[in-house]
């Protein structure tokens, strides 16, 4: 499917309750744990989200349509959170993850883009030239992504209570080396 | 994390308002779409969850509460909503599984298991002994699983669109034969 921005708003916009809704309440024996060192659990993850919005998805479209003779992201830093968010409780994070989105799209839609745009490249510390389109693309696929990873580490709590039902549920063993 | 009927049923409760969330209104062109032949599209995974409560997780609670001598359970049909859902909508599947979930979550309290219940077998028609905690685990990773499997399913409408970030969004890349 070719990038629409307002097919992809409808999932960005979406993303905030779909969270609330997989996560609030469920309490912290679901929420909490990861799938190893270096892994996120569902805390990690709204906090990494967060992270995107105040560091990665608008501040470079800014600097893709601010132009220039070299429109250079900077680095993102996907362990931003472990310090920031210390002694913070999901629910403030669901909150301060929707109103950041909120003003992210606000802040999009004030863009006005159309398709020239839309082209217009960015330089990324590793990928290299990049379009704004993809960049639009990759964070609609980021949601996504961190979505099917918080259901893939709740389920993996039950992975002994299910017996032997582990072999028909691939979602408890597709990932033996997991990837945030 | 072991088994807990409470725990487990925080999850249960929240997956219609979870799929509503994800799902409604973002179109079908991110819905309609499948990983290939014999997989599922996110219109499937809600006929496929609603086939579960119809035909799996309290029908089979059932039969292993009820006992005697061969507490066995009937197979179950993986694409018995191929048939079942042709020309419904997304919508209408979400408020079925909304009202069959309410209802089967009814039931499930109407049994007031204890510990000693729970441990009750059931003969599964491939997996042989299972108990009732384990059939309730296996509904809850269940869930979870098709959760993950549709916001795969979504993302992967956007892996040309996301250009060299395919590489970063593990998502994309990590089921190269997908497993419902």
């Amino acid at each position: 499917m070719d990038f629409d921005l307002l097919r992809a708003t409808r999932i960005l916009e979406r993303t905030p309750a779909s969270l609330r809704a997989l996560l609030s309440g469920v309490g912290d024996g679901w929420t909490r744990p990861n799938e190893g060192p270096d892994t996120f659990s569902a805390f990690d993850v709204i906090g990494h989200l967060i992270d995107g919005e105040e560091t990665d998805w608008i501040p470079r479209a800014k600097i893709i349509l601010a132009g220039g003779d070299d429109p250079r992201f900077q680095p993102y830093d996907r362990f931003r959170h472990r310090e920031r968010n210390k002694g913070r409780s999901l629910e403030s994070l669901l909150e301060e993850f929707e109103r950041l989105r909120g003003q992210s799209l606000a802040t999009l839609r004030s863009f006005e883009l159309d398709e020239a745009r839309l082209d217009l490249p960015g330089n990324h510390p590793r990928l290299g030239r990049v379009s704004l389109r993809q960049l639009l693309s990759a964070w609609v696929v980021h949601d996504l992504g961190h979505v099917a990873q918080i259901s893939r580490v709740m389920a993996k709590q039950y992975t002994d209570a299910v017996g032997p039902w582990v072999q028909f549920l691939p979602v408890l063993t597709d990932h033996p080396v997991p990837r945030s």
